[in-house]
């Protein structure tokens, strides 16, 4: 089962980052409100421009990216978890 | 009877999930806030353009689609529950 | 006496549900959050448009429509109670 | 003395509505949440279009209306209290 | 030394109205929460448009004009208080 | 060092206005709410127009001007305080 | 790794200010709620414009700018810390 993003959104796989000090103690997750990085999945059509048609959107599946930790919602597809944001919750591609 | 949506709403109906864990314990419902899956039942004209025709929707009657769990409105048409929500408010369409 | 709605607003009178459990229990209105139906009494002239002159609305008197319980704002007309609503807080038509 | 209303705003005298349950007893003002009726005394030129021309308001001054409870500014003018309230804060007309 | 207000704003001198009640007992400021009065001392160019070209306002310096009590910033040039607001904060002309 | 503001923002030197009484208390500063004055440093380049232009802005370098007390966001540049604003916080010039 | 922005968000590298006292102390971070300055790193393509074509950034790579303390969102890149913002966020930029 594929999921097809409307619109201007994104559908995201989210990639762990580390979460420990230096001496190894696992921080809290409320404690690392820094944005995550994650990679794209698959995107929706683009905008929709007032004639009807989309304008197409600036990443495209493969692209790795930085969003803040609260973009977008938990999905959970097949047992897997994944992000549905709209691209521009999405702060910059890691190239 | 029939609920016709006005301009851009849907009508859903949900698919349930299952919230218990590995154990069989069942979840209390606020415990899972994760969204939801429904499907289409019928679907508004569209939006409405300024000079008063109808955009159709990007969604139709029959797609199974994701959405945040909060999204739109209870509603019960001779016993059955439904929701009635925008097109934007739906995430994505499961394929 | 009547009651002329302005612009893209409607008059409805309220369809009664029962909010009654299998065993004939009255459950108090603050937990029966559902929306609720009722006919459409009067509508306005619609939507001004720029020029000035109105685009209409979807509905008409004599539809049953559902919209949400807090929607609109309530009124007495010699003494029977209706509700004022603009068009969009209208969730569908029941057919 | 005389109050000219700038734009779309509308001057209000206020209908006093029986606030007395069945038995005479009357209810303290903030129990009576129900919108209250009026008689427009002077309306503005109406909405100011892009080009500087006035688009005519949809009531004029004498029509009775219906308005919420919490709608406009109270004002007083030589000892007398009116509203003065926009008209997209009308709800309808009573004819 | 004169104050030019910017855009669409004026510059106005508040009428001191009576707060005392028939017993000539004065009431605290925060019990008395009608609108007040005012004289137009010098108004603004007007709104700018798109094209950087002005649309005058429709006050003028010389007006009496009624606004709501918590409108526009006081200020205070040589000693005299003003207050300084937007146009559409004025809610009619006495006349 | 210059600061060139972006925009239609300003940089601001705060004039210093007396908040002593009468009898030479100083008034903490939590009690004088009323806007203060400024001198204009420097300007933005003003309004991006949709064409990409600018629309210049109705101030300019040397203005005594009038703003709100919380207007803007004070800035240290080489050890002097200034504040920076958008053009729209600005009420009025002195002249 | 590069981080290419997208839109009109810039990637700052943020200029350490020294925040102690005269006499030495080191005051805590929460008590020093003046702007920050900063480098930027890069710029996104600028701000999309209705026919899908870029308007390019009034700021560039080098530029030293000054921005509010909770401007942006702090990200960690190959353990550096940088902050993505929007180019409105800028106030102004150093010369």
């Amino acid at each position: 089962m594929q999921v097809r993003p409307l619109q201007d959104r994104v559908l995201v796989k989210r990639l762990e980052e580390e979460t420990k000090t230096a001496g190894g103690i696992i921080i809290p997750d409320n404690h690392t409100e820094k944005p995550v990085q994650g990679e794209i999945v698959s995107v929706g059509p683009g905008y929709r421009k007032e004639d009807g048609s989309f304008r197409e959107l600036d990443v495209k599946a493969g692209d790795k990216v930085l969003f803040g930790k609260y973009a977008g919602t938990d999905v959970k597809v097949e047992g897997v978890d994944y992000l549905i944001m709209k691209e521009d919750d999405i702060l910059g591609v890691l190239q």
